[in-house]
């Protein structure tokens, strides 16, 4: 019999709970502000788009939160997800070390965004909504919400970047399949998307924008998104639940836990539940040398947003109008990160590290010769670190999220293989002229 | 606790021996023709392109066929695969009867087609050889071996028909992420390609002629098949073999099980299984309208190539060189199919059925919208089938084989979803035709 490779829960392990880091950052939560006042912004200000249950989640200071059963039996569509030994890629490297990946590729929509897509559209049918609306990007955000609205029973719309719309009409087909609306971003169907009408290729600041326009006009419809927020990376915690017992049967613990940050919902998701364990485990953050946010970044109140519609939040920052090239991880092209995973970089419990879009790429071709999995250009950030782990020797046992397949990025590696991938890096004049355009607001400690 | 809806196997289940249905057929097997001498092609006649491992595994009268550690080994890299009880689609049909599906999608290629590909790389490596040639049109199968070959450390050349080159530039970049070599057929490479170059969008057959060239001019280069052979039949056995573990931890057992049919080796590999345990269950085979090769073809010795350079194989056939019209289920575009499984329709074991395509993606859909996972349009066949029998009301227990996801598969989607596709259908002329173009051989009785 080989060793084995994967370790797999049954349904029964499910998480019923998800983990609440909040209480246990250091010193008191900074507050969100609000864009109109300045002053901080409480659940009030929410109610136009998210329903209550959300917005409970998003203030509790419980350190677990109850996962209905309706979420629970939706999730067991796909979780528990595998975790496997890489010991192909331990062989290829030729290391000693023991290396994990926790794989959320199973999922319908290809990556770990069901973990928030299915309970947010849960709490918002129970409300008596009838409509989500959101933006996406690359799609994989609003692929993973219209999956979860052909659930339970929820229209969705979904305004999509024009460029992505443009160049990857098979998300948009996805996203169709499971019955979603899509639309070209910017559109003449609000007035955000009428103003830009000079801006035809559209950006995700318009798609929110309009997404949110659509929600606050309409009592029938709420908004929703895909990371940043404390109920998203809430609900992300069922990964690292999972994990957590899947090490304990492979008979290891880990040295290092590495996950990729874009907005931060999914290394939160497998973090958080090892730091609330007390665990030492070092974690490493890697993120695009292209979008820098929490090894370049200002420690500063900014908006989520390109068009400063939403509340400040206090986050690792490179300007709200900050627009990173076009890199193909596009789900870590954001200018900020999640406020709960900041203040833990800030706290020197989480390092961080960027990697050039070459090396990534590199990193996750040797993965996938090795391991068979292809994974998307995201989470080979992770694995570029998981190699300079092995690199440094220090870790004998490694741990990393592979948040998703790379299906819908092959164009990315034919570019990486063709030799025609650039390697665009943030300059200090990005920087300079980030700090000039921020929102004037509290400083933070 | 939600009611479960997945049968998770360990690692420890995956199968140690494929099942060999050869010796339980009725009769003696027909042999393979010479397509040179009309007389019974023997082992000999196979060795120039095929290893004597392989070639064992493909006239093998043994009951069952061990599986190399090594195999084993790689199998667990994805398998056992899941087995699921598809409670929101009996909700969405609302019917009383239990569906169960086992789910290929989750091997790094995306379909069942890894199964074989894996000991086909290892007998080709364990015999010397160091690249293996194939052909693929979609690219499913080409995806696979050229997986397979990154395991083994062999070299892999696939020749893709032209037409699908062009449409399906992310499938060649899979197989190149994988280190294959991917060249547009026909190619300048061989003779058959450079005297084809009057065609081209290429084909299938030409394709694989060019494939046989490399690899009977290179003694280091062997040939792969990814269906309709004995030996390409019995790997995939440990699908069934599978399922039936999973349906006993279920409680339930089928009274049909349903799978689609190209050239038979997904089909097979569910069901030999089940008809080896001496089951009462019913078997229907599902198939394109466009390409109804059990339902309409004639049981005649005919080439397996469209160019008649291989043995004439006993089996339902709409003659070697018909070209069913551009269906988007490109793995069921094959003019006839495996002999084992034409064998057991003729004797009245497997009920087939044909499917017209706006009526497959209907049911497509309405699986994706319960299900989450957007079914590849082959085992799109199997759901309409499915839906036929919970129409039917027959069967109290229903299995069906969903042998990979359509993630490379959404522009058919969205030609379904606008309506625009269409439902070519086989015609009494096109069977007259191909009659008509029979090669001359003993008649099967």
């Amino acid at each position: 019999m080989p060793e084995p490779t994967k370790f797999l829960l049954s349904e029964a392990d499910v998480p019923s709970r998800w983990i609440n880091l909040l209480p246990d950052l250091p010193g008191e939560p900074l507050p969100p502000l609000s864009p109109a006042t300045g002053q901080p912004a409480g659940p009030d200000d929410l109610t136009p788009i998210f329903p209550m249950g959300l917005i409970a989640q998003e203030v509790s200071m419980e350190p677990e939160v109850e996962i209905p059963e309706e979420v629970r039996e939706a999730y067991g569509l796909w979780r528990p997800t595998p975790l496997f030994r890489a010991r192909r890629l331990e062989a290829a490297l030729g290391t000693p070390a023991h290396i994990y990946y926790k794989y959320e590729g199973v999922s319908p929509a290809g990556s770990h965004k069901p973990n928030t897509a299915i309970p947010q559209a849960y709490e918002n049918a129970k409300a008596g909504i009838k409509k989500l609306s959101t933006e996406t990007g690359a799609g994989q955000w609003g692929s993973s919400l219209a999956f979860a609205c052909s659930l339970f029973g929820l229209e969705c719309e979904v305004f999509m970047v024009g460029s992505s719309y443009d160049q990857k009409p098979y998300r948009r087909s996805m996203m169709e399949t499971w019955g979603a609306t899509v639309h070209r971003s910017p559109s003449d169907l609000t007035q955000s998307g009428r103003s830009q009408a000079e801006h035809p290729t559209g950006s995700l600041g318009i798609a929110i924008s309009e997404a949110v326009e659509v929600a606050a006009q309409d009592p029938d419809c709420n908004y929703s998104l895909g990371s940043v927020l404390n109920h998203v990376l809430l609900h992300q915690t069922v990964i690292g639940q999972e994990a957590i017992l899947q090490m304990e049967l492979a008979g290891d613990e880990p040295d290092v836990v590495i996950g990729c940050v874009g907005g931060g919902s999914n290394f939160a998701g497998l973090a958080f539940p090892f730091l609330r364990a007390g665990s030492k485990t070092r974690f490493v953050a890697a993120e695009p040398a292209a979008c820098p946010t929490l090894t370049r970044g200002a420690y500063r109140y900014d908006f989520g947003d390109t068009a400063g519609l939403t509340p400040l939040m206090p986050m690792y920052t490179l300007g709200h109008d900050f627009v990173p090239p076009p890199v193909h991880a596009g789900g870590l092209r954001y200018h900020g990160d999640a406020p709960m995973l900041c203040g833990l970089v800030k706290a020197g419990r989480i390092e961080a590290r960027a990697y050039k879009q070459n090396e990534t790429f590199d990193a996750a071709v040797k993965f996938a010769r090795a391991e068979g999995i292809i994974p998307a250009p995201e989470p080979a950030h992770a694995i570029r670190a998981v190699i300079d782990e092995v690199e440094r020797g220090d870790a004998k046992v490694i741990l990393f999220g592979l948040c998703g397949h790379g299906n819908f990025d092959l164009a990315a590696y034919d570019a990486f293989l063709s030799g025609s991938l650039e390697d665009p890096e943030f300059s200090e004049a990005d920087m300079e002229a980030a700090l000039a355009r921020l929102p004037e607001a509290p400083a933070i400690a």
